[in-house]
Parts: structure tokens; sequence; C-alpha cells
């Protein structure tokens, strides 16, 4: 049996944004419409290696494959792979061995999709809390369908936030460190097991929360989540591990007043309330959907 | 980044029964112990196509590889392949390409050790229900362990049962049909989904099930588990999925009663009602153990 292996070089050649952002955009729309499986992910823990590993699966009805994805973060490096199967034959057909980039790729592109639709159409300044990979990613992105908007980078190391600045710049897109912020768009991309300081969302319009992904996390105030209009990428599973689940667990909302990303996606928004919050935890059927724009892009 | 990818060839070239018996032995102890992490399977289903997809993943403690499987079946012909993962860098280490084998042979081990651990020692001859792969290998490995034994053979396809039993016959194995059966020893390998005739078990000290692994399966008649001993080789997995968990619904026997098949593989068996049961789902971490065995074997 041969089977073929597609490495981070060939992905990098064909991946761009808007191929990654019509198939998340797609895929989450499918979603929304019941037209994808979504098996809960898997967890395991090795917390010796300061590791762990999320399996998730996904597949949008239709589609020629769906995949089987493997993230694994150990001691803060990400790593994984996408096993892409035949869905008439159920023979393997590819493994992207991505090393976890086409997982913050789609999220990336899921996170700036939605804070396009639902962030001010006045919004200038856009704050990202945390500066790890995923905080610059939201921000590259976000210009790809903002452009000029401006970034400030708020971090627990400044260090870390100057590093993200710099970084930014030289790609072109504008930043700046605060410690502090009135901005109506919040983005958070932290790991974050505890709340951050409400303070960071005292002129937030608009928040998209991507760094709550498993039991355990949460990086949203639950306070937040109060009066405002809620929009989960998938219900179930983010009442059990985004922080749309740690607000109904608080008490502060109830657990039905979520609507889907994907419908927002597909029909627009237009705000009701003061504050809009999208819960972000990351679904197979977005891997699924880019594994197969790239198999395309490949010739097959 | 290059990614091992080891065919099917090289696979057989290493594997033997008795590796995978040392490795699923060692797993089902392991599982009995408290020292595996094994999450609940993923499904997939594409009705469309007959077919269905398993995600299972699994970890023996202490283990240098966990893995993560995909075996599917569409139109009765099974494929699937192992990744098999650092346990202590989350780095991809090898894909092994098995097409499904692997899964067939650990399931195979798991039920001919059971089998062997539970049946009266006096038992001359097994009857095997069902005439797929699976039947096949449970008479071909159960004889690995107790040489000599003669089978039984009866399945619903007068031809298919005659194709098995010259099968079996070639392979060295003593095999005869029967469309009745007074066996003290039962092992079952159907994919039914309602229970099978209830006169096959008139005999039956001891059974063996192993083909109802997911929800809507089911080939034990529930009746059979009235006063039973019962062996699961996972609590919450047969409970969700196997026969345990469809007696447990028909009201037949309680949801607490089962032991596990680790603690019968480790300290033996002594019967102590007029029947006994094994009822084995399958698990992620007999799939761990047989590919670190592998990879050892084949020089790390």
């Amino acid at each position: 049996m041969t089977l073929r292996v597609i490495g981070l070089d060939e992905l990098r050649s064909v991946v761009t944004p808007d191929l990654v952002f019509a198939a998340v955009r797609s895929a989450l729309i499918a979603h929304a419409e019941g037209q994808t499986q979504v098996p809960l992910p898997m967890v395991l823990d090795f917390p010796k290696a300061s590791g762990d590993c999320h399996v998730k699966a996904g597949y949008v009805e239709g589609s020629p494959h769906f995949t089987v994805k493997i993230a694994s973060t150990f001691a803060s490096v990400n790593n994984g792979l996408m096993l892409v199967v035949d869905a008439t034959t159920g023979e393997p057909a590819a493994v992207l061995a991505d090393e976890g980039r086409l997982t913050a790729w789609r999220t990336a592109a899921a996170g700036a999709l939605i804070t396009d639709a639902m962030a001010p159409a006045e919004a200038r300044e856009v704050l990202v809390v945390g500066t790890g990979d995923q905080a610059r990613l939201q921000a590259i992105w976000l210009t790809h369908l903002r452009p000029g908007l401006k970034f400030q980078i708020w971090g627990r190391r400044p260090a870390a936030v100057t590093d993200l600045v710099e970084t930014l710049q030289a790609a072109g897109v504008q930043a700046r460190p605060v410690t502090e912020s009135a901005a109506s768009c919040v983005t958070t991309t932290t790991p974050a097991t505890r709340p951050l300081p409400i303070e960071l969302f005292g002129g937030a319009q608009h928040i998209t929360g991507v760094g709550t992904d498993m039991p355990g996390k949460g990086e949203l105030p639950p306070g937040l989540f109060a009066g405002a209009t809620v929009v989960t990428d998938d219900h179930e599973q983010c009442l059990d591990h985004g922080d749309f689940g740690n607000a109904v667990r608080a008490g502060v909302i109830a657990d039905g007043i979520d609507l889907s990303v994907g419908a927002v996606l597909r029909d627009g928004f237009t705000r009701r309330t003061d504050r809009s919050i999208a819960d972000l935890t990351g679904l197979g059927v977005q891997d699924a959907a880019t594994a197969s724009a790239v198999i395309a892009a490949l010739g097959g």
C-alpha cells in the first residue's frame, strides 16, 4: 500500500488565506444547516510531559473525504497531522503532515470570519489578548478581511507583547502594545484556565474567543455573557468545554440562548444587544473542508 | 517532515501471534489496573456508501507511544491505519498502513485469550458463530493457545460455512459445519443487529462475543446474561455499545455486576456460575500496545 504523505512545504505551496476562508466558511454554514458529522473530540493527557492531544473528526455531507485530525501540544509546542480518508470507500487517501499548521490556519480563519461578520463596522482598532501563534494569526488574517485595521496587543509578559508587535509590524500589520484598552472589538487567544481581567472588555461591543478549547480552560469572565448575544461554532461542544459552557455553569445565561456561527456567516448579523460574543471551540468539519480544499488544489 | 509509513508486507514480516498475544494481554491488564487512557471512540456513518468509520485512541501509561486508529468498513470491506505518536514529544512517529489487519489481529488475540482463560478445561469443541474474517481468526488464534481444539461453524449462509470450514481445514485447524450445537464454549463474531438464535447456546458454559462493537449492534440474546458471570473489556464502553449494555437495558442484569477481562487474564478464573460471558468491544489500548510492539520489533 502506498500512502501519500503531503509535507508542510507542499501544503504551503497551495494554501492561501482565501482557500482556507472559503473552506471554513462553507463548513461552518453546512454545520449550522445540519449537513455535517462532528463526533465529540477525544482528549489524551500527558501531564509528565506537559502535553495533551486532541483528536477531532469531521465530515461535510456530500464531500469526497472525511478527516481525522491529531493536534498535540507538548511543552507549548504544537504538532499534529490530518488523515484524509475517502468517504465513498473508507480508504486512506493522504496524510497531511502539517505539523499542526492547518489547525492554526483554520482557527485563524474562523475567528477572523466571525469577527468581521460581527464587529462594529466603525471599529478601527481591535484588541488582541494573548501573544502566541494564534494571536499573531488572528491579527494577520483579520487584516485580510478588513484592510487597514489597527491592533492593540495585551499580554501578561511585556517582552512577548513587544515581540509580537514587532513581528506584526514587520508583516505590514499595524500594532501597538497596550496595558489597558477601550477597544470596541476584542479577540482572545489564550490558554487561560482563569478568566482574563474584566477591565480589558470595558469598551467591547464584540468579543471573539478562540482560546478555550478543552475542559478546564476558560478565558472570558462569565459576567460578560449577561445580556449578550452569543454565537457558538457548535452548541454541544461550546456547552461542554467553551466559554459559553462556563457562563452557563456560572448561572449567568441559559443554555439555549446561543445562535450558530454558521447562520451568522450565511445570513449576516444585525446588532440588537450592547454586546455580542462568539465562542469558538474548533470543529472537525473545518479540518475536513480545509483538507479537501488542499487535496483539490494539489490536483486531487 | 518525513513520516515513516510502514506497509502491510513489512508488518507481516514481524507480527506473530505471540507478539500480539503478549501486547494485548499486557494492555488489557494495564487497563484493568487503571494504567491506561481510552477516550470514548468516535463513529462516523456513511449510509449511502454502506460504510462506517470508528476512531479509537489509546495509551498505556509509561509507554513510548500512543496511537490513534482509524477502522473503516465500507460495503463489508475493512480498511484503516494506525497513527503512532511519540508520547513524550507529541510528534507523529509512524503510520502503520495495515489495511485494518492489526485491528483484526488484536481482536482475535483478545477473544482467544479470554476464551482460553474462561472456557471449561475439558472443552474439546468450540462453536464459532459467523463466517467472516474474525470467525476464521478466532478459530486459528485459539488453536495457538489450545492446540487440538475442534471447531463447529454456524452461519446463516451454508455456502459461507462450507468455505470457512475448508479454509480452516487447509490451515490445519479441525472444523466442521453445524446447523445446531450443544458446545460448552461459543464464540460469536457477527455484525448482527438482532440476537442470534438462543438454541445455539443451549450447552454453553462460556460465551465470548466479539461482534458487537457499536451502538445498534447486538448478537447475544439478552436472556443469556441472567445469572451469568460477566466480564467486559471496558465497563463504560460495553455498557454503551456492547452486548452487556443491551442486556442491562433489557432489564436482565444490573449495570455493576461485570468484572474486567484484564483482571481475569491476570488472576485466572474460577467458575462459580453455570454460565460465563465475555463481552469484548475492542479497546484503543490494544492498538497502542500492539503498535508499540511492532515498532520495537522493527528496530524502534
